[in-house]
């Protein structure tokens, strides 16, 4: 599969064109690559696969995309299979390469407020294309897409909710580049994405971090706007919303001029003079007080963000460092990791100096016994959007129906021995009293009682046989009743899940285990093989036959010799999705991409 | 000596008496606290030591403090040593307790711009107090004073010069409290608070996280204004700065209607529809879904404070509840604390859920064997106030002129045995080229160089003797020169210090040590006596002959019956004081209190 991908900012067009032979990332191929940049009424610097061809004669967006297909041909390239645009924001609805089409860049137009420098020129890209290619497909790839999965705790700013209605949420940017490092950081370690909790810092002209674990994005510092976060060549990150009051009562300064100066007026360029970090570093090592505090400044905000996120992660596996400053600068890579040697996180120097990041290498600078992994690697936008799209396209072939049974969970308790031995007394036998659908499963008639720092729950169901550890599955409002943050989890994962104490008739008995069982289907291998499923999908599942009907999106596959085919869903998602009785539900087309390859 | 402590908001008077017998938080008795609370045409509510009293006639801050005398001769308090105010923001000037007279006043008054609504509220007390009791001494103590030791990566925004020089920088609040429940926090745990890295949260109405190591606020969440920071009753907290033109474009609301509701309309009530954590709480357990994500909110924007901090500090050894919902809420400690566990933080439920904080206490909530300590503590400004201003009238009183010689240090390192074998060959012994003030220390014949990821020093000095851990001291300028993050330490502090590479004749040594060497008093134990100052503490001295005359504050003082008395600073150091030549300096009245107790 060929295609043409384009990447269409105000002064630049930038475009590749990759070929897929399969579904890893080391299956694309890079044919061309072209920038055409810093239009003008002279016209245009123009880049090929990145060396610069000299002067071309395009002025503007529109000259540019017109001059592409004569670049392509002139390198052989006629033949396209689909042209992919990558399209800034894609608001709360585009969590995936998507079909453009009348309503669907009606959609993205409408988004505009939201990003009122780049949907336009995005979608400028899009009309052109459309015209110099009239009968190819045309597809969008979202920069806000990768953090729609981010849970509401880190996209919900605490404002109004008359301005949350109008859109005001935070949602992250240079999602693209987040993903692909990410990908590329798990095929590195040879570990599934899924059980890697990663830092990405993609330090470029713009800045940001992305807390990635699970195989999504959960956190990134970018927010509303790409102001948020990180100090930027030019932008601010994060800074006191009150300084729009004071500068207003102090400078006479209306909140336009602000905003204006917060993006291009501000970060190194402010603190330092200058926006290039290459530049601030040669002042800062010639003695210049002020380009030394932008770095300091710079190093300390990056790693304040990397302390959060392992907070927000329970924990940190790996962090990734890509864009210019990320991938070029060995010394702001060493200010940022010094001070985390409590992460378990510490850099071998000569790895770090002398990291060669050719053909998409992605050396690990880590020293030798450290517990955190940490990478560099060059960020891959186009060859990433070439990708999602070739496999939204393959996900988008027909399929036959795969229609499942849905099942509702009530909270629930798995007990290991030591647990039984505690609560009924050593040796209990628990007494199974009613079979469950899959097989060997059953529920006990013996109940526990669940206790938090904030109240009790009585009568708790027991489901056997016995497991190796005890797991406590309660619903999101039974975590508030009990005072506990029960985390959504896939059943089994219990690590660094929080404690909580049972109590049976034998005595109380205190232990980790408890989550928010995470929506998922038992498969059996026949089904699996049969609807074109692997161990490890996720996929979207659509309950039509219910009163309040609903797509539940990334909902894991579990395949299992052993296993009949069903969808688990708890109370919550139950009521929902306004279940009564026993309902079926339908696996839709698209599997995500991070799942299939972490 | 006998202190009456005023607190005055718009709304309300607060006030207290404090008995001082001594420099230790356990030497102060609470004699009488009160409030006049709710001013209205109809009068207020009075409380006296912590009792609801009923109504009181005052309907406004004049008239509630001409009614504060009656209330303290009805107590039998009518006699005073001084009257200490708090002041809400003491700009870039007041670092500590301070005179209030003519001069200082004008300067406080020129601060409004910053806080517009708390400071006059503040002065005009301190009016009141001066007609009420002409003959007392009038004192302010400030909430912005401990931040004023963070550091400059910590105070300052990404913004344009000029904005800044305008006086726009992260200040913090809460100051006092947090000041006191970190000196609590090391009585509790019998721990000098510099040895300890703790994260304060004080969770009330308003709520802020700080930071704080080697005794010192080091950062804290609250910055320009109390906007900044964490999720509070109805103050939002953190948000993108391109909120503000969002909402022009989208809704058409100006910056000052903006302001107003970030202020006064976000936060909890936002988010749940109620500002008191209580109700929210009592929601959330009932189902309420909106109030189960405001404590989602809430507490994981509080749990990456604390994970941003340990990475600006390094680690963390201690974090301590205060204020309202941090005294009381054991689920949202709870939810706070779970998923730090890669930090060796861990709560014990039982402490937990169990804490009293009568009379002063500060339990310990942590679980046996985590190496992080969990304290709970009331905050008690008004009684940090006291005891601030005390020590400041004590250290007040007139001393003998205590001058002392300025030695200046150049790069240098302090070699242990494994260096020098390394460098120079199995048990080569240095060459001691030329004595050193300090008895039995010498400057060796031989020199090292210093590389690190940017660049290397030829030529460094080594100090001798050999010491145990060797240590590499170099100024700030050098340090961006060779690439690295030296951070500013007491010699011999060398935990957690970046790693070096050094080169000698006979090899290569990595060592870790890196360090900006923070000035320091060696003093003489006679000296030390007949000066009134002990080990550990932190003094201000004055440098009055040189061409650019400056005061260093925070100079720690090394008392040992083996020094010779001189202060050490390094090049940069002297640079700014324009040192040529031998100079004297002169310790100045002041001890800074946390180090004396800490």
């Amino acid at each position: 599969m060929r295609i043409l991908v384009f990447n269409a900012g105000s002064s630049s067009l930038k475009f590749g064109v990759f070929d897929l032979s399969g579904a890893a990332l080391g299956q694309v191929q890079e044919c061309l690559r072209g920038t055409l940049d810093r239009f003008s009424p002279e016209g245009c610097e123009l880049k090929l696969s990145g060396q610069t061809e000299g002067r071309a004669a395009p002025r503007d967006l529109a000259e540019a995309a017109a001059h592409v297909p004569d670049l392509l041909a002139k390198a052989g390239l006629d033949r396209f299979d689909a042209i992919a645009h990558r399209i800034a924001h894609g608001g709360e609805r585009f969590d995936r390469a998507t079909r453009l089409d009348g309503s669907t860049l009606d959609q993205i137009r409408a988004l505009t407020p939201l990003a009122p420098l780049h949907n336009p020129a995005n979608l400028a890209a899009v009309e052109m294309a459309q015209r110099l290619w009239p009968d190819l497909p045309q597809w969008g790839v979202f920069d806000t897409a990768f953090h729609l999965a981010n849970p509401a705790r880190a996209t919900t700013y605490a404002v109004p909710e008359t301005w949350r209605a109008a859109g005001l949420r935070r949602y992250g940017f240079h999602g693209t580049s987040h993903k692909y490092v990410a990908m590329r950081t798990a095929e590195a370690l040879q570990t599934p994405l899924r059980e890697i909790r990663l830092v990405s810092l993609h330090l470029g002209n713009g800045a940001s971090a992305c807390a990635i674990a699970g195989g999504q994005s959960v956190d990134s510092s970018m927010g509303l706007t790409p102001l948020e976060g990180l100090v930027m060549g030019t932008r601010s990150g994060d800074v006191d919303p009150g300084l729009f009051g004071f500068l207003h009562r102090q400078m006479g300064l209306n909140a336009a001029e602000v905003e204006d100066a917060l993006y291009r007026e501000s970060g190194l360029l402010a603190l330092a003079g200058v926006a290039d970090m290459r530049e601030v570093e040669a002042r800062a090592a010639s003695g210049d007080a002020a380009a030394q505090l932008a770095i300091n400044i710079y190093a300390y905000r990056a790693r304040k963000y990397v302390g959060a996120y392992a907070a927000a992660m329970g924990g940190l596996d790996a962090l990734v460092f890509t864009g210019g400053i990320g991938e070029n600068s060995a010394s702001m890579r060493r200010r940022i990791c010094d001070g985390l040697e409590f992460l378990g996180l510490r850099l071998d120097d000569d790895r770090n100096t002398t990291v060669d990041l050719d053909n998409r290498a992605a050396p690990q600078i880590q020293a030798y016994g450290a517990r955190v992994n940490v990478l560099v690697t060059q960020t891959a936008e186009q060859l990433m959007i070439a990708q999602e799209v070739a496999e939204a396209m393959r996900a988008a072939q027909p399929m036959p129906k795969r229609r499942l049974p849905v099942a509702v969970s009530a909270r629930h308790v798995h007990l290991d021995r030591a647990a039984v031995d505690a609560l009924f007394g050593a040796g209990y036998d628990l007494t199974p009293a009613r079979p469950l659908r899959q097989k060997g499963h059953w529920a006990a008639e013996e109940r526990v009682a669940l206790e938090g720092p904030k109240g009790r729950l009585e009568h708790v169901a027991i489901l056997g046989p016995l497991r190796p550890h005890t797991q406590v599955e309660v619903s999101r409002t039974d975590s508030f009743a009990l005072g506990l943050d029960a985390p959504v989890r896939q059943s089994g994962d219990i690590d660094g899940t929080p404690r909580i104490r049972l109590h049976g008739p034998a005595g109380a008995y205190d232990t980790t285990g408890l989550m928010v069982a995470a929506r998922h289907i038992h498969m059996s291998a026949d089904d699996a093989r049969a609807w074109a499923l692997a161990d490890g999908d996720m996929v979207d599942v659509s309950l039509d036959q219910t009163a309040r009907g609903l797509t539940f999106t990334h909902v894991l596959v579990r395949v299992s010799d052993k296993a009949l085919t069903e969808m688990h869903i708890d109370t919550d998602e139950a009521n929902a999705a306004g279940i009564v009785g026993a309902v079926d539900g339908e696996i839709m087309g698209d599997v995500a991409i991070t799942a299939r390859h972490a």
